[in-house]
């Protein structure tokens, strides 16, 4: 066989044992060397392909895909510094646990650390950061080598989404020339994959899950703490085991538990708040805690586990090592929610009426936190308070770092309508966002929310684009402090000199104009019926829209600490009166 | 001590160690675990701190200010993705040997993988991308942690400048509280560095030189080949040994040498048209090439050099390997300049008048392509034709990559203007140049031309910031051909299906509401006269000036391949006419 057939018979394999495998989705930014692959996903008739031009908003948009759907989303990307774009997704996707195949075309090994135009050092490009890396032989479509790139192709899908999930990396050098012989194409057909490789799951014995099950019926106090977890089936076990143990649920925003229904009152959703008061803490101490998913958002709820003498059991289905607190005395490696189905079978009522506490507790701080409906001026904290109420039912929200997802947090409670919240919880970056958001969108085709601070949606304007390209209408809801509002919280704010070159870094943008620049609708949030009608203007037909909040930082921190010292104060008198 | 003391003394020490050791400028990304290291910054009288928040562009702006200055730039980002987002300039700057000197905040060894908030694994982040990784203690100001903390800051410095120069990262864990403690800090002295490391240079024997003399002098046909070089002292050397050894030099446009005076006539800078030609190629056989700096940029003489027979002997001061080609006989790892110095003292003048043929057919190829200058209607050929005119002696051009780098090439000739040119050709990625540019800019403080095309600007249309907050004025002439135009020079243009959805790329974008976003001012070039009024603008007071060209890559194509048919044929004649 000549070169082109060579070419285009082993990347024909291994795309065809991608998508056999269940790879449906490409995101691609232009390039020489990567020809041929893209070529042959773009002639894929099972393979959506997406193309975007900036391969960092390219590779948190993919990122966003997989984090939706679950599955892993290709990546594809010429050589150079192209490849080195991808870096901050891979490392958000690392960290997160969601599938990303990263498919780098590379130079021919004659054209390495010689000095060919955009040939740099990608082996092992992105070291510690993706789970498995494969240098690729150069296209050979002997028999042997097909067995071999189709069972590649195969173990790429496995790796990724092998728990923990995440991004894998092959490198794949091409010799010139690079377009592959369409008339060679052979037809695909659905078929059952070359290579099935069956990820099995962890599970723990039934010895154990016995003698656990004997040890909680002796705790009257205990509490469920779940973080961030994407899991229909899982949401469902942790309200079952929750009923049965008696035990409440901590229920971070990004565990998705806080648009379940609650028929029992199961769900705690105002800790953030009333975990800042010590004689609420003092008066909340749980005997064991069962820890869920990544690290909650709440540094008041992490404070309150590090201050704790309970048993901590944490359950982790991707078995990694979530608990900076150390604190963790059982750490179980097993699928979570095979863990509460087993547990569930086993567990006798605890006795204890512990549960209580927390749940008339978070029902006071729900009162007490609803008074900031009354704050007539544009507010952060009230924004996120009114947010379940103007986002429609069945929708996305993604919510930017540092304070929109602490704010949602603190304010976003748990309430009837079906909305799934997403963020970049894995590194907690401010890029990327949102390229993310839309990559959710895409695959989601509900509704996109997108809330976030004016800082993080420079830092991606870029992804901007693929609202436009690709067709994912998005809303914005821009809140506008001109800079990092975050630091107004921590002690660097007590030292004004070089506070605002360093920290506070305003930007001084009118962002009508990049709104402007994707065809876009813009306005500036007026006050709380402007936003109302602004979201609940059904009827327009739009790609982007950004409703932009001005806020200013400084009245922005007196707020929430005037809403907190209040809603303490409250529940100090609450506590009282309940006698405790 | 206590923790600030520890923190405040040894990060002191490590500063004031940069600072001794020539370091000047830092470009810091707002965060919160950074905090320290960005404070003691600000606060340095010697420190000049530029704060930008896409960590992207700060990596790509510090490049920029390195590679103009030759010194080694600190960039400083907090902890996670952050340091991800430094990847591609830190790629570049490795490839192209910038020296950089990048700076990560860490979570301490207690805070990593278990899932504390932004928490990677910062350990060997860039992998082969830096020339030197350290994971620095944690801050401790005994005495012996003080020596410590100094030698690796002097080791850094010198790591970076060590040829070939390159990047160099420090991970620095810090725990909090993180504020350093002011009223403990020392007044600054202007004093030696407590560790001072000469980097020697490499140097060749006399041995060697002597006998290369005498070979060379037995050569009637030579040439000098320049590439990327950017050293004045190296510009006066290489032309006194051409003049000795009477070679043409091929002068690259990144060699600076198009910018020199050059009153014997020898540079040579339009072979990337005439050596497209098969009788020129076969006219012009040279027995040995001497090479110095980075491959050229044009395609047709690295195809004529890999077409040769010649001895081929390249100077790399840096030691690396540059020849894809791979038919380098003598590789000669000596710094360029002396390698000149020493050679011309043994050299005597060859005999042939090959040189003659060269100069000849050089000032043809410039008469011929001289007629661009009659093309009435806008074009990218004549834009870089005129390029040299428009823009006022003493600046700075920097050129995007793709395109713009090519058409210079063919189209930017010799000329008595002093400008300094400047690309990314490491790695030759579009990314970040906006950034660059305005890094240079920032550096050398002259007029700043960039000219780029579209897909380029976009992909750092953040970076373009820079030039508000850091006061770097900036004109910017865009050739918008909605798309990437160097495709339609490919193979992959013969293969319309996909093309644009792959290739093409169109963004359909309208950049007048991006330089809006930025205050700046924005024409659209209606015809030569008036690109050239608005250069010559001098009087305008500006921060940001985009002048847009807009292009037809369709058209484009046409008119590069008329040109060069046009200038091949009379070219062909005048050999005819020569007897050669």
């Amino acid at each position: 066989m000549n070169h082109q057939e060579n070419l285009t018979a082993y990347l024909q394999s291994f795309v065809n044992e991608l998508v056999r495998n269940g790879i449906k989705n490409a995101v691609i930014s232009p390039g020489s060397r990567s020809t041929p692959i893209a070529l042959l996903m773009a002639e894929h008739t099972h393979v959506n392909v997406h193309v975007h031009v900036d391969e960092r908003s390219a590779a948190f948009y993919a990122l966003g895909m997989a984090k939706a759907l679950k599955e892993p989303t290709v990546l594809v990307c010429t050589s150079g510094t192209a490849a080195a774009n991808y870096f901050p997704a891979i490392v958000e996707a690392k960290i997160s646990r969601i599938p990303l195949i990263v498919l780098t075309a590379d130079r021919p090994h004659e054209l390495r650390d010689v000095g060919a135009p955009q040939a740099i050092d990608q082996i092992n490009l992105y070291g510690n950061q993706v789970k498995w890396f494969m240098e690729m032989s150069p296209p050979d479509a002997a028999p042997e080598m097909l067995r071999y790139v189709k069972t590649v192709s195969a173990r790429a899908v496995a790796a990724a989404t092998k728990e923990p999930k995440g991004p894998v990396h092959l490198n794949l050098p091409f010799r010139e020339p690079l377009i592959p012989d369409f008339n060679h194409l052979e037809k695909y057909e659905a078929d059952d994959p070359y290579l099935q490789i069956i990820n099995g799951e962890l599970t723990v014995s039934d010895e154990y899950v016995k003698g656990l099950a004997a040890r909680l019926t002796g705790f009257s106090k205990g509490i469920i703490v779940c973080g961030e977890m994407n899991d229909g089936n899982f949401s469902e076990a942790i309200l079952e085991l929750a009923k049965a143990l008696d035990f409440p649920i901590l229920a971070d925003p990004l565990s998705q538990l806080r648009s379940m229904e609650d028929p029992d009152n199961l769900i705690v959703d105002t800790y953030d708040v009333f975990l800042r008061n010590e004689d609420v803490k003092q008066a909340l101490v749980p005997e064991v805690i069962i820890r869920f998913g990544s690290m909650p958002v709440s540094k008041p709820l992490t404070i309150y586990m590090r201050e704790l003498e309970a048993l901590q059991i944490v359950v982790d289905g991707g078995a990694g090592f979530r608990d900076p607190n150390q604190l963790t005395a059982e750490m179980v490696y097993c699928d979570e929610t095979t863990f509460c189905r087993k547990l569930i079978e086993h567990v006798e009522h605890s006795k204890g009426n512990h549960r209580q506490l927390w749940t008339s507790l978070n029902e006071k701080t729900k009162q007490e936190i609803s008074q900031v409906a009354d704050i007539t001026e544009l507010s952060e904290a009230k924004l996120f308070h009114l947010l379940a109420d103007l986002i429609p039912d069945n929708s996305v929200l993604f919510v930017g770092n540092s304070m929109p997802i602490r704010d949602l947090d603190t304010f976003f409670h748990k309430q009837a309508k079906n909305i799934s919240i997403y963020a970049n919880r894995g590194a907690n970056g401010i890029d990327g966002t949102v390229s993310t958001a839309l990559g959710v969108g895409a695959a989601k085709r509900k509704p996109l929310y997108l809330v976030l601070g004016d800082l993080t949606f420079f830092h991606d304007m870029n992804g901007l684009i693929a609202a436009k390209q690709f067709d994912v209408p998005i809303t914005i809801i821009l809140i506008n402090n001109n800079g990092g509002g975050i630091f107004s919280f921590l002690p660097q704010a007590q030292h004004p000199k070089h506070f605002e070159l360093l920290f506070g870094t305003p930007l001084d943008l009118n962002f009508e104009h990049l709104i402007n620049l994707y065809g876009g609708q813009y306005s500036v949030v007026e006050n709380w019926d402007h936003l109302r009608a602004l979201c609940t203007d059904a009827e327009s037909n739009f790609s982007i829209r950004l409703f932009e909040i001005k806020t200013n930082r400084d009245e922005n921190l007196k707020e929430h600490r005037q809403i907190m010292a209040k809603v303490s104060q409250e529940i100090q008198h609450f506590l009282r009166d309940e006698g405790k």
